[in-house]
C-alpha cells in the first residue's frame, strides 16, 4: 500500500524507473521497526493498523518471540484477527501460548472460519485441545465438521461463509440480504441460490443484480448451469476449474446435493503455489512438507529426503553390479571407461526431459493415459533427431579432441563408432521410457511427479551400460 | 455446468460418490457430438449457446479444421467472441484465415483488448497484418501501445477494461456508472478512483459500495493505501502480490502515476500456472515454450532440448577426463568401478534436492541471497546427517552383499572405507553445490531454476570422482 503522497514524492525523485512498490514495502517495515526501538508505542499502534495486514504480519515475524507477543497483544480485536490469520504456524503457536483465553477467544471469534481450520491442522495437539475448549459450541461443531473432510479435498479448503438467496426474492431484497450479511463473508460477489432443504439451485454474481431492475426475480436472473463441486473432490482439480472456466468462487455440494460451503479464488491460488512447490519437490526426490525451507528444522529436512536417496542408492547399485560383469571387457578396453560418465549423463538428461515435460502435462491436463500412443510415436522422432545431433557432435569431439589433440591411442574408430551408437540408442530409450513412466504412474493412481529425474536417471544408466557394453563386445571382439 | 436436473438425476444413481462434474462434463460434448454427426443443427446451435464457453471451445477443438470452421460460424457475434478467446493459437489461425473480414471485425469488437493482445502475440505476421488491417483505429492504438510492454510484464498481461470512479461521486451515482459502462467490463468489482489527471488516487470494492449508504461520497469510503503496480514489474512479482495480499485486481500505473490499466486475479492464475511450468521445464534442461506439448511440433521440441543436451554433454566429458587420469588406479584396483554409478547418482541425487529446494523458496520469496549464510550452514547439518547415513548403509551393503554373498575378493575393509569415506564428503559438497550455485545465479539476475539437476549433476560428478580418486589413492597406496 503506497500512499497518495509517498507516491508524488517518489515521482519527484530522479530515478526514471517510476515508482517501486517492494522498497515502499521495505521502508514501511522499517519505519515500524525504528518506532518500536524507539518506544513510541502510540505511532506504532497507529502504523499497525494502518498498514495492511500482511505487512504487519511480516514485522511480527521478525521480532524475537517476546516482543512479537508484546506487540501483537497491542492491536485491536479485529486487527489482531487479521493478522493473526496472516502469520506461520510457529508463530500463531507461541501467540496462542502467550495470550489469556479470553483475547484467544477474541480471535477466534473474528477469525474466517477456514482460517480457522488452517490454523488447526498445523498445530500440536494441546493447542488444539486449549482452543477447542475456548471455541463457541457452533464454531467447535464446524470446524470438527470440516476437519472430517480428507486432506487436499474441496472440503478441506472450503469455506461456509457464503451468501445465499432464495428463487422468489427480488433484487431489491437481494441487495438488502447482502447488506444485512455480507460484511463477514469472505465473497459477497457470488451469491448461492438454495432451495428449502439446502439444495443448488443457481448461481446469481453481484454484477448480475447490479445490472438488473431492481423489481426482477431472482429465478429469471440466476445461472442454473452452475459449475460446482463435491467435498472429496481434489483440491487441484478444483483449481483447475478455476482457471479454465475464471471463477471467483466455485459452490461445494456434498453426496446429497446440497450446499455445504464455497471455495474462494484466493484460498486457490494458495492450492497452485502448493501444488507446483509440491510436484517440484517429488520430482527432486524430496517428501514434500508445507512448512517453508527457512522454518523447517534440519532433523525434518534430514527425514523429508533421507529415505528416497537410500531407496536410489540401492537402484544404482544395479547399475555398479553391471559394471562387475564387465570388469573383464573394461580390462582389455580400459578406453571405454572415459566415455562411461558421458553417456550415463546425457541419457539420464534425454530421459528427465521427456518425464519432466509429460509429468507436467499431466498434471494440467493436456495429456491423459489415452494419448500414450501419440506420446511415445512424438518422443521416438524427439529422440531420433536429438539422438543423432548428439552421436554426430559426439563423434567429432571424439576425433579432434581425444584423438587429434591429446593423442590417446585407444580411441581408434571402431571405438568411437561404438561410443556414437550407444549415444544414438540411449537416447532412444531414454526418452522413451521417461514418456511412458509417468503415464503409467498416473494410470495406476501414483503421483506421476515421483517419475522425474533421479528415478529416470537410475534406470536409464542401467540401460545405457548395457547398450553400451553389448555393442562394444560385438564390435570390438571382447 | 450442471443442470439441476441432471444433478437430480445424477443423485437417484446408486452409485454413493455423489455428482460428478467431469462426467457430466464430458457427456455434455458428447452430446454435441452426436448432435452434430445427426446433422440436428438447430438443437447444435442452441446447446453452443447455452453450455459454458470453454466447453463449447474443447468441443471444436476435436473437430477436423473444415468442421470447426463450419460449426464456428453458426454462433452468435458475441457467443463466437467468447468461444474464440478460449481456443489455443493454431485453431485461432485456421478460424482467422476461414472467416470474413467483417466476421472478423465483429470478433475483435467483441473480444476483451487483453485477449486480442494474447492472440497477436502468438499468431504469424501475416495473420497479424490482416488482424490490424480490419481492426478499428482506436483498438489498433491499444493493441500497438499493449505490444510494446515487454514480455512477461505487468503490461504485457494488464486490460484498459476497468471502471473509473472520481472522488467526489456519490454511491448512487457511481452504481450508475456502473451500470452503464460495467456490462463490457472484464471486472466490476475494484473500481478505480482517479484525478483529472488520470492519477490513481484510491480504490473502492463494489461490498464497500453495497455496504455504505447511498449518499456517501466516494472520497470517505475509499481506501487510499492503495497496492498497485507499474507497467515494467514482472508478471510473477505481480502474481505475488496477489496471493500475498489476496486480491481480485490489482492497478497498474505508468511512471508518472498514472492509472493505464489493471490486471485480473484471472490473468494472474494463468501466470501462475505458466511460471511454474516453466521453472519445472528450465530445471529439466528445456528451453521453456508457451505452447502446449501435445500440440508442439517434433522440429520445436528438438529446438528446446538439443542445446542443453549438447551443452550438458561438453561438460560431461571433463568428468571423463578425470576417469581418463586415473586409468593407471583403476587398472590395478579395478574393483573400484563398481562403485562409481553409486557415488556420482548419489551426489547427484543429494545436490538436486537442495538446488531444487532453494529455487522453489528463491522463486516463492522465502529466501533471498542475504540469507546464504543461514542456507549454507543449513544444508551443512542436513548433508551430515543424510551422508552419514548413508556411508552406514553402503558400510552394511558392501560389507553383507560384496563381501559375504557375492564373495568379490577385491572389496577389502579398507576399500570399503574409501567408499564410505567419499559418500560422506560427495554428500556434503554436493549439498553445498546445491544451494550456492541458484543463490548465485539469483544475484547475478539469472534465473536460479537453470541451476537444477543436470548442471548440478555434472558438476557433482567431476567433484565425487576427484574426492573418490584422492581418497583411493592415500589409503590404498595406488
Amino acid at each position: 500500500m503506497a500512499d497518495m503522497e509517498e507516491l508524488d514524492a517518489l515521482e519527484a525523485a530522479e530515478d526514471s524507473g517510476g515508482p517501486d512498490f517492494e522498497s515502499l514495502h521495505e521502508q514501511r517495515i522499517e519505519e515500524m521497526s525504528s518506532l518500536l526501538e524507539a518506544r513510541r508505542m502510540k505511532q506504532l499502534q497507529e502504523m499497525l493498523e494502518e498498514v495492511d495486514e500482511f505487512e504487519a504480519a511480516e514485522f511480527l515475524t521478525e521480532l524475537p518471540p517476546h516482543q512479537m507477543a508484546m506487540v501483537f497483544r497491542m492491536l485491536s480485536k479485529e486487527r489482531g484477527a487479521e493478522v493473526f490469520a496472516e502469520l506461520d504456524a510457529p508463530e500463531q503457536e507461541y501467540i496462542i501460548n502467550s495470550i489469556t483465553d479470553s483475547e484467544l477467544g477474541n480471535i477466534l471469534d473474528e477469525l474466517y472460519l477456514d482460517d480457522t481450520v488452517d490454523m488447526m491442522e498445523e498445530l500440536p495437539a494441546n493447542v488444539v485441545k486449549r482452543v477447542m475448549r475456548i471455541a463457541t459450541p457452533d464454531t467447535r461443531v464446524l470446524i470438527n465438521q470440516y476437519l472430517k473432510y480428507p486432506e487436499n479435498s474441496a472440503g478441506s479448503i472450503m469455506t461456509a461463509e457464503y451468501i445465499d438467496l432464495k428463487k422468489y426474492m427480488s433484487v431489491k431484497e437481494s441487495f438488502a440480504r447482502i447488506r444485512r450479511i455480507g460484511a463477514d463473508r469472505e465473497t459477497i460477489y457470488t451469491c448461492f441460490v438454495t432451495s428449502k432443504d439446502r439444495k443448488l439451485e443457481g448461481i446469481v454474481t453481484v454484477k448480475d443484480l447490479i445490472l438488473a431492475d431492481e423489481d426482477a426475480v431472482i429465478e429469471d436472473i440466476m445461472d442454473d448451469n452452475v459449475i460446482f463441486c463435491t467435498t472429496t473432490d481434489d483440491q487441484e482439480d478444483v483449481s483447475g476449474m478455476f482457471s479454465d472456466y475464471d471463477l471467483l468462487a466455485i459452490p461445494v455440494v456434498d453426496r446429497e446435493s446440497r450446499l455445504v460451503g464455497i471455495v474462494t479464488v484466493d484460498d486457490v491460488m494458495d492450492v497452485m503455489e502448493q501444488e507446483a512447490t509440491e510436484d517440484m519437490e517429488i520430482m527432486a526426490a524430496i517428501t514434500p512438507s508445507d512448512r517453508p525451507y527457512i522454518k523447517t528444522g534440519v532433523l525434518e529436512i534430514w527425514k523429508n529426503r533421507i529415505p528416497w536417496l537410500l531407496l536410489l542408492m540401492v537402484s544404482a547399485t544395479f547399475t555398479g553390479m553391471i559394471l562387475a560383469s564387465f570388469e573383464d571387457a573394461l580390462a582389455v578396453q580400459a578406453v571405454l571407461t572415459i566415455f562411461i560418465p558421458m553417456l550415463m549423463d546425457t541419457g539420464g538428461n534425454s530421459g528427465s526431459q521427456a518425464s519432466v515435460t509429460v509429468i507436467r502435462s499431466l498434471s494440467l491436463g493436456d495429456v491423459e493415459f489415452g494419448d500414450i500412443a501419440q506420446v511415445v510415436w512424438k518422443e521416438i522422432r524427439v529422440a531420433v533427431l536429438c539422438g543423432g545431433t548428439l552421436a554426430a557432435a559426439t563423434f567429432c569431439k571424439i576425433m579432434l579432441v581425444d584423438r587429434l589433440l591429446m593423442g590417446n591411442p585407444g580411441v581408434t574408430l571402431l571405438v568411437a563408432a561404438v561410443v556414437c551408437l550407444t549415444m544414438l540408442l540411449t537416447v532412444i530409450c531414454a526418452k522413451i521410457v521417461g514418456c511412458i513412466l509417468p503415464m503409467l504412474a498416473d494410470r495406476l493412481k501414483l503421483d506421476p511427479a515421483v517419475m522425474a529425474s533421479p528415478f529416470i536417471t537410475t534406470i536409464v544408466d542401467a540401460i545405457s551400460l548395457l547398450i553400451y557394453f553389448t555393442i562394444a563386445k560385438a564390435l570390438l571382439h571382447i
